[in-house]
């Protein structure tokens, strides 16, 4: 079964090497394992949280594009796209809101120590707290449940929220499921001990301490003269180096294969110099970046192209968003009042009145199949095949029961899975077709 | 100056006699008064914060854009739509998140009221407070300030909320408006001394009292029945009765002309029965409700139709909120990565390089005129005509530094307004491109 896997990318800073290390390089390989149906987003509706310098946030979304792009994330394979071109995730984030008590954001850690520092300067609770900040695990929850995403990468720090979107989509199903859940229940997926790149300094590369190097801004000039300043101890050339102890040595590991990390520290414990070694480090990370700096190069020149990019992918994860959307109002009550007719009086709205939607077994040489027929006899999907006839009987009382959802496929094609199975592929155009009439159906068995 | 007024129509609940005369029939009066470009909408994400019951939403949502259009709203003249058909007002919603501090939420009557509510019977304060009634008037501001409107008319209870939706619009162009304001800050109209009517037993008309006459549910049998019902005292045919004293009379002249009503009173007077006159009640509402009922019992059988009505309405509504949130996106960082180069690099982007848009200035027989000119010399526009070059000049000026905004004029034409006044009839299809002409020309002079 494939697992559809979430992961959000906030759009603010540029992303400097420890970025590139720690989150995108895993990242990136995470996307291409197998049975792995990748949603990577950039969050630039999170952005306006901590961040009102219009300036930052637009040149942030476009350098965190062309990093992604440039490091290897396949949009073809992929879903890649920006938060604020689904219009589907701000509405989804109001439908929650009315489905989440104020109490559980209350809890929130993030809000919680914002109050807690405020107290302890004898300012008010909430000074300095938008709405934003406060109802964000909101925002976070509509983003993962408005694609169904099995698994969310997270830190530590974010393990409250995932739990926070789990109850707030517990709740909506509960409310309005009546049977047939919305929303997965999405799990969080912890990321193991990446690799964190010591900065020039030693400590933790992080933009907070001004001890980075730069990934591509600035060219390889850039990120040469950063090597060049990473401190280290006073040896001279000749002298043995403690190379387990240098964090020029940790930064070359973390791009080398073992044996060429073992070379390193043979070289530096016989007295290799610091300048040489440098040389080494910064040639060894240009090995792994210089193609990759070129193709950044490119796409930060022409950002109509990654508008493009965005702009396929936004349509690839809308093929999932709106249809569920038109689901989820109907659920609420907010449907299209010419919808709403027709589900309530069927005979009268263009339907061979009297019959309805129907499922038709047969066998053919792959195995045992079905086709799913509108009211009007019109075929609307044809299942794949099935071990036997009773798996495949089965399915059809889960399609009136269970969760049925739709990932993209083709050009115009959908995955329709069943309980997060795919159990047919349908031309897209079916798909609200497919929609009404299993909801006929369930109507008509009570 | 035409002045924008904005009203909402929450959908919860049917229509009764009460809420024709008391709001819908004195608010569609207002709607044709000259010079006022009236705007209404059904709030049905409001209606999720209060109702989990999708079945009462989606009835209400009917049957009140039926009563509203039988009652005479024009959707010609008005605009009139529907919350949930206009994606750019939970966008909005989610920007203004950003700029409102939590505490400015903490402090709303509603939120306090249920907090204390609580306390008092010694529950937790948020005790069954979701996120949707705790961020309501952010939803609220968000549906206003999205059309600039002027004027909102409210009830005394929600005066606090206007003054809340002036504060975040005045945060929001604070924080990004650089000297161009992107909100108007809406005043509030306090609806007059509405007539207040009774019910059947002389409280005021409402659905918590059980004591309501239905306006068009039900047709005219229900209604003659409940006025039928009206509690009166035991004075028999022929006795005098206190014409002033009895609320069958208020009902009766919330209806009539002063003539009509002083004929009444009269006839009560005089010893009219109670059961006559409860007749001659009937009567009289019906000569004005009617028509109305006929025209409500065609739309209510057909939702197609009405759906038709709320599309057109929410194009039209749209045609003043895309434009706005263009440039809000544009505003806090969030634009189109094309459109975001084509601002910095004019040169570079088909544009004649070294050229920039431009007015130019002219007389005609009706006055001083100009033309707003694009980089390449298109005509993005042809201005009214001004009483004198001074004037002309000095709206040049204001377009670079005051709102300009838009509304609707005919089928593909916008009025331009700017500072609120009408300066140039457009092309739907050159807004856009006349707001980024200004905000090249604005780049270039700061």
């Amino acid at each position: 079964m494939t697992t559809r896997v979430l992961t959000g990318i906030t759009t603010s800073g540029t992303p400097h090497l420890g970025n590139y290390a720690g989150a995108i390089r895993p990242s990136i390989q995470a996307s291409q394992l197998p049975d792995v149906d990748a949603f990577y987003f950039m969050a630039d509706y999170h952005a306006l949280i901590k961040c009102d310098d219009p300036q930052r946030v637009a040149r942030s979304r476009l350098e965190i594009a062309a990093t992604w792009l440039a490091a290897g994330l396949d949009p073809e394979k992929v879903t890649f796209y920006r938060q604020s071109d689904i219009p589907e995730i701000p509405e989804l984030c109001w439908m929650l809101n009315c489905v989440t008590g104020k109490g559980l954001m209350n809890r929130a850690h993030a809000y919680k120590a914002a109050v807690d520092q405020n107290t302890a300067k004898g300012a008010e609770p909430d000074d300095g707290v938008s709405m934003g900040l406060f109802s964000y695990p909101v925002l976070m929850a509509a983003d993962i449940l408005m694609f169904n995403a099995h698994k969310v990468p997270v830190g530590r720090d974010q393990i409250q929220h995932l739990e926070m979107a789990r109850d707030i989509a517990q709740r909506f199903n509960h409310l309005y499921g009546q049977g047939s859940d919305f929303f997965v229940l999405p799990e969080v997926q912890i990321a193991e001990e990446v690799a964190t790149l010591p900065g020039l300094d030693g400590r933790k590369m992080s933009k907070s301490y001004d001890n980075t190097i730069p990934l591509f801004e600035g060219g390889a000039k850039a990120t040469r003269a950063a090597v060049m300043r990473i401190v280290t101890d006073s040896r001279q050339p000749g002298e043995p180096k403690d190379a387990e102890g240098s964090h020029l040595f940790t930064l070359y590991r973390a791009f080398a294969t073992p044996e060429e990390s073992a070379a390193f520290r043979q070289a530096l414990e016989d007295g290799l110099g610091w300048g040489d070694a440098k040389n080494q480090l910064f040639e060894r990370i240009e090995q792994e970046l210089g193609a990759m700096r070129e193709r950044y190069a490119e796409l930060i020149a022409d950002p109509a192209r990654i508008e493009d990019i965005l702009q396929a992918g936004a349509e690839k994860a809308r093929r999932s968003a709106t249809p569920l959307m038109q689901r989820l109002r109907e659920a609420v009550g907010i449907r299209s009042l010419s919808l709403q007719v027709s589900a309530k009086t069927p005979a009268s709205s263009g339907k061979a009145s009297g019959k309805t939607a129907r499922f038709v077994s047969f066998r053919d040489e792959s195995g045992f199949r079905f086709r799913f027929l509108a009211a009007d006899g019109q075929q609307l999907f044809l299942s794949n095949a099935f071990g036997n006839p009773r798996e495949g009987g089965d399915a059809q009382k889960r399609l009136l029961a269970g969760v049925v959802d739709v990932r993209p496929e083709g050009q115009d094609t959908l995955q329709l899975l069943l309980d997060g199975q795919p159990i047919a592929v349908i031309d897209a155009a079916n798909w609200p077709l497919i929609q009404d009439a299993l909801a006929d159906l369930r109507a008509q068995q009570g």
